[in-house]
């Protein structure tokens, strides 16, 4: 490997000006769920076609119904290495609540923890804005010292991730023959521990739903009326209370049809990461697991399926009281997939559910919002192979292959739409709050995350 | 009765001017639960005072720790007749769902029904500035008339009644001279029907309580940590659908301590009024009855005690969607009672019911609002015999004596602080939609709501 001491030395010396270029796309407000984001959501895609233009790519916005893609293409300096896609999102989580950020969370800085790490702070850091830099500034090294990448490369950037991603399928569609590779690097996942790296190889999906509960046709006085009237609330709260079972299983009809048992040298496999309820749990401020009983929290969060109300909404939430009973009651719930539970089935054992506890006076309406089945990897492909040896020689600790409680929807949409197996690699931690106030990414994460895909191009080139 | 045919027809002579006074104070955004509008509560509290005082009254703002009361006095022509306290709100509720509105709230209209009736729309109309000025026209009439008022009258108007009226007993306790007379009018309930003037004998009571059950100490992604984090808005709906049984029962212990079957006679005498669950749930667009199984509406809104969620609010409730695990979940939860449960009682069993259902590495912190016993009237004392009266010489039908599902805190602190008892009279109707979007008084309570109350006034000097 002659080339690559001297790219990994000039991803070093590049490191100050590639945090500068991460600054500015983070500044970018584009969050993808909030109609109000729509112009900076196409403000990001520019800024990635033209700086993707600068480092030699034929890069452009591609419009869609919803937010547009980021499509690019560079050659490689080896016309037998396989053609690679990368995969990631340049839209971000919707920040509130806004007062529970320690500073502006599109305002991005270098902060130092306690221990002497340095963190970089705001939204999209992590999620997924500092990982998909890490590919394209490792891509930049590259063409400073050998003019050339070492395969050929195709970028595909969403804006949608957070919101469902309601235009990929029809773009994988529409766009097939661009977009095939022999496989996609997906970067949207997180290390095993701050010195491990990991390869996720499997993932749960995903089912989302929006349930809104009427009963009177307006808002009642609870005097007047209390007692006698439905009171949404209490229907919506009872529909969600008995999702569950007393022993965290959840009770919707043939909801574990396709759930698998783990087995038990995978199981065992995992008890050798040393993770503890304590260690997991206790980072947040919890101790006691909630789901399921009798399982680890990998098995938990790795191998079983969830039901989990993400909001939930209705009535009077001001200061003060209004003792009203409301017209509607709304909540957010989405179920995680393992196995090959079908999306489609476990939406209409859903709804079929919440129907059956609708008064007859009352009515509900659903929404759904995304739907994907979980994904499994094979554990000893060849391309994993490499890419396990490459971080392993970049990091502190050997990369370790890994489940994942999160849902790519990408990678079954790869998998079904473009016949691409995907490698999962990320630089994430587990404390980086995504999805949450203070958003953070470690400055080692982006660092060293642009010299992992350096070993990691020059492994798969090889 | 010599005087009361003028008063009467000066009272109709008034009602242009009359509906002026009463849109400058509907006006005036006295919203008491929420800190932005302490100004404009007191607005209407000064708007009041200057009002009264140009109609003769000894009138003055008096500041309390919340938000000022208003306290006027007038002597009345004939000294052996009773002394009389007014009792009225000038404050009223929020407004939202603001989008629900046909009108601005605060910019009251004049609308033609479609049978030919007038209304009056806009916050407060009926709860209770439309229902307080028809007594201060009443008495305007008398004065233009004969100069002079029939009985000496004290006025109190408070602020804080949509907000648990904090400042009430202690103002009551320190001006308890000033303010005790030979009993109390209170104008803040509805007619049975359009046609059927009705004086409220019996009161449910009230305890609101808001809670808040917090989980992990930040907002957690529900793929990295469902099935092993605790979820607040879990555990939240939970409690809430265990607040009542299969039969609609509470199941709190204690709960129904002090509630008595209500007599076969009076629940006969409730039967003659003719009110079908269709009729009542009808008006609402709902069918079917929601509390305790086997109980007429009337039973269920008048007798018997509840338990009511009145907002409900955590994680994600904005647009799209958030695969969010909340930190915190809370609820606003109100309880009426009968009969004599003990406000102080419920609230403690409510509290410890929670607390059984917290999960270990959980916690919930509660806020109470307002609490007080419910209230039983004499069916037959002459005070309400003589309104009765009057009341049936205005109204196409006679007055019926009826109970009530609301809460009117200030009845059962008349009678425990000032020995006072009270005769409840009001104008409003079923649908005025009191606490909710486009909010209405007809112009008929208005007009004849004026016109009762200078019988009333006459009846009882006479």
């Amino acid at each position: 490997m002659p080339d690559l001491m001297p790219v990994l030395a000039r991803a070093d010396q590049n490191l100050p000006s590639s945090l500068d270029k991460l600054f500015d796309l983070l500044r970018i407000k584009s969050i993808s769920t909030d109609p109000a984001y729509k112009g900076d959501c196409r403000k990001a895609a520019v800024w990635l076609v033209e700086y993707l233009q600068s480092l030699g790519f034929d890069a452009s916005v591609r419009d869609t119904p919803g937010h547009p893609m980021v499509v690019a293409h560079h050659a490689g300096a080896n016309p037998s290495a396989p053609h690679v896609l990368f995969y990631g999102h340049y839209d971000v989580q919707p920040v509130d609540p806004i007062e529970l950020w320690d500073n502006d969370p599109f305002e991005p800085s270098i902060k130092d923890a306690a221990d002497g790490r340095k963190i970089l702070t705001g939204r999209g850091t992590a999620d997924d804005k500092g990982q998909l830099m890490t590919f394209v500034e490792a891509c930049r090294a590259y063409k400073d010292i050998n003019g050339a990448l070492p395969c050929r490369i195709t970028i595909l950037f969403e804006g949608e991730e957070e919101s469902g991603s309601p235009s990929l399928k029809p773009f994988l569609e529409a766009n097939a023959a661009e977009l095939k590779a022999d496989y996609a690097l997906v970067c949207d996942t997180s290390m095993w521990d701050r010195d491990t790296p990991a390869i996720a190889a499997a993932l749960r999906g995903l089912v989302g739903e929006e349930v809104v509960i009427t009963a009177a046709d307006r808002d009642l006085h609870s005097g007047l009326f209390g007692g006698a009237a439905a009171n949404p609330i209490h229907i919506l709260t009872s529909v969600l209370a008995g999702l569950h079972d007393d022993t965290g299983r959840i009770t919707l009809d043939g909801f574990y049809d396709g759930v698998e048992e783990t087995p038990e040298n995978i199981k065992a496999s995992w008890e050798t990461l040393g993770l503890t309820t304590e260690g997991f749990l206790g980072d947040v401020g919890l101790s006691v697991p909630s789901g399921e009983k009798g399982r680890s929290v990998l098995e938990l969060t790795w191998a079983r399926p969830t039901a989990e109300v993400n909001g939930i909404w209705g009535g009077y939430t001001g200061e003060g009281f209004k003792t009203v009973i409301a017209a509607k009651a709304s909540a957010k719930v989405s179920f995680r997939l393992v196995g090959t539970q079908d999306p489609a089935a476990i939406r209409d054992s859903f709804r079929a559910y919440v129907r059956s506890k609708i008064p007859a006076d009352c009515s509900v309406e659903f929404h759904p919002h995304g739907g994907s089945p979980a994904i499994h990897l094979s554990y000893d492909s060849p391309v994993l192979t490499k890419a396990k040896t490459a971080l392993s020689d970049e990091w502190p600790k050997p990369a370790v292959v890994i489940g994942m409680g999160g849902s790519i929807p990408i990678v079954g949409d790869f998998q079904k739409m473009l016949g691409m197996e995907s490698l999962l690699v990320g630089f994430g931690l587990a404390d980086d709050r995504i999805h949450s106030p203070n958003e953070k990414y470690e400055l080692t994460s982006y660092h060293k995350g642009i010299r992992s895909w350096i070993r990691i191009m020059e492994a798969l080139a090889a």
